[in-house]
């Protein structure tokens, strides 16, 4: 799912996010967001329409981890009013994945067609900004050293479900020394509302993982032999189990294209 | 160093603290204190000559994990006065261990013959305090199901030395499944002077252990195939350094036979 280097190096990127939301909303962008307007959290979206979406906020608050919802909106406002300066929905992620009826049919840079009065859109919180956290600290994250996506894989931990959500939780990957490990903990339980500290850590095949180099999304890194691979929730939980459900309408953001916000990482730190 | 049945079932324990220190100076209980006085801080004790004392201070506030120093009393002053009332370093632990240039020479129920004006004395955490903690969040202790006592071992972690005082950390080790040893870390990490977050998870070989079933001191203990060795800095560190460092007088608690204080382990946490 990358972008061309060429689509990337060519855009001066504004650090603001208000300017950078502009950028896109222009339909100058339609790229992945990791790394820009750094400091601030980016989220993953998930549209339902409004006799979906009650279910959905409930399966979430089921879930928090894979699920954190930072905001929602109401049924038929585009607008996120707690993210920001004018932060709309359909215009303002550089990309995004329309399903019916669970089967994607188009991959459109807006959604000001698809727009209707009855949805309702869900910002989830996303691991860029626990990512950082772990960079500020002093910890270095594979996937990023070797310039690849985060490996993903579908675990066998159930999510809890309701009656038209469920299936597995879907995890990333991040290898880590034992003592380092230690740290990612402590560092990402201090952001539950980005999925907060790992929920398994050194014994793949406890959740059903066989083989570390085979993900089942992102990309395969390296584990060295002193490292422990530690595994968080994953945002795309929420999306696979919104996809499975085969509500008539669901849009996602386009994975690693998330909406930036105006939110200062910083601010979801809960201490 | 475990105590007959018959000498812990003949007592009934007070549960407060002060009391139960009162029959400990009276010379009516000489063994461990594990599990006495639910709820109140227990202390490993170092006594050492003043013109050790500050070099000793030095090394601990050099190695905060395996010697987090709760108290220091005075030169020859015998009592901790922010520990509790009227807590007499000289005669509230149950028993003692008495080194004259590093080698144990006695091993009493009182310091009152040896006792000195030049003596000061440091009350350092203890993992029983975490241990409670992790028990409140529903974990269960291996060595306590065992009834054993915990595993610890000799680490090659070089301690942060001073002229005098240098070696390796010893650690304890409780094997825990890895959610579990997720959420061990998050609790422990709110404990900083009772030796806080692990300093190791699941790859012993690098920190020197080669062998789990030959602890140095302890009892080993059963590691499941879906458990991890979690590991923590332990308070036999700066026993075993100030002794190494030969100093011509050192006092330490017995084994087991803690220091009982007023605090409550909930006062600990830092969070």
């Amino acid at each position: 799912m990358g972008i061309s280097a060429a689509s990337r190096t060519e855009i001066d990127f504004p650090t603001d996010p208000v300017s950078l939301r502009a950028l896109i909303r222009g339909g100058r962008y339609a790229g992945q967001t990791s790394g820009l307007a750094p400091g601030r959290v980016q989220a993953n979206l998930a549209i339902l329409p409004a006799d979906w979406a009650s279910e959905f906020l409930l399966f979430c608050h089921m879930n928090p981890k894979p699920c954190p919802v930072l905001a929602v909106t109401s049924p038929g406002d585009p607008v996120f009013r707690t993210l920001g300066a004018d932060v709309d929905v359909r215009t303002d992620a550089p990309r995004y994945k329309v399903f019916r009826e669970g089967v994607v049919v188009d991959e459109p840079s807006d959604l000001l067609d698809v727009w209707r009065d009855d949805l309702v859109a869900f910002a989830i919180g996303c691991s860029f900004s626990f990512e950082e956290a772990l960079i500020e600290t002093g910890l270095r994250i594979r996937h990023h050293e070797q310039g690849l996506n985060v490996p993903m894989y579908v675990s066998s931990i159930d999510t809890n479900p309701t009656p038209r959500f469920s299936g597995k939780m879907v995890v990333s990957m991040r290898p880590f020394r034992p003592a380092d490990a230690i740290r990612a903990v402590q560092v990402t339980s201090r952001y539950p509302s980005v999925h907060g500290a790992p929920v398994h850590i050194g014994l793949p095949g406890q959740i059903g993982i066989g083989d570390l180099s085979r993900p089942d999304f992102g990309d395969a890194v390296a584990i060295n032999g002193d490292e422990l691979p530690v595994f968080w929730a994953c945002g795309v939980t929420p999306q696979s189990v919104a996809a499975r459900a085969k509500p008539p309408l669901f849009i996602s953001h386009h994975p690693g294209a998330m909406l930036i916000t105006d939110l200062l990482n910083h601010q979801l730190s809960v201490l």
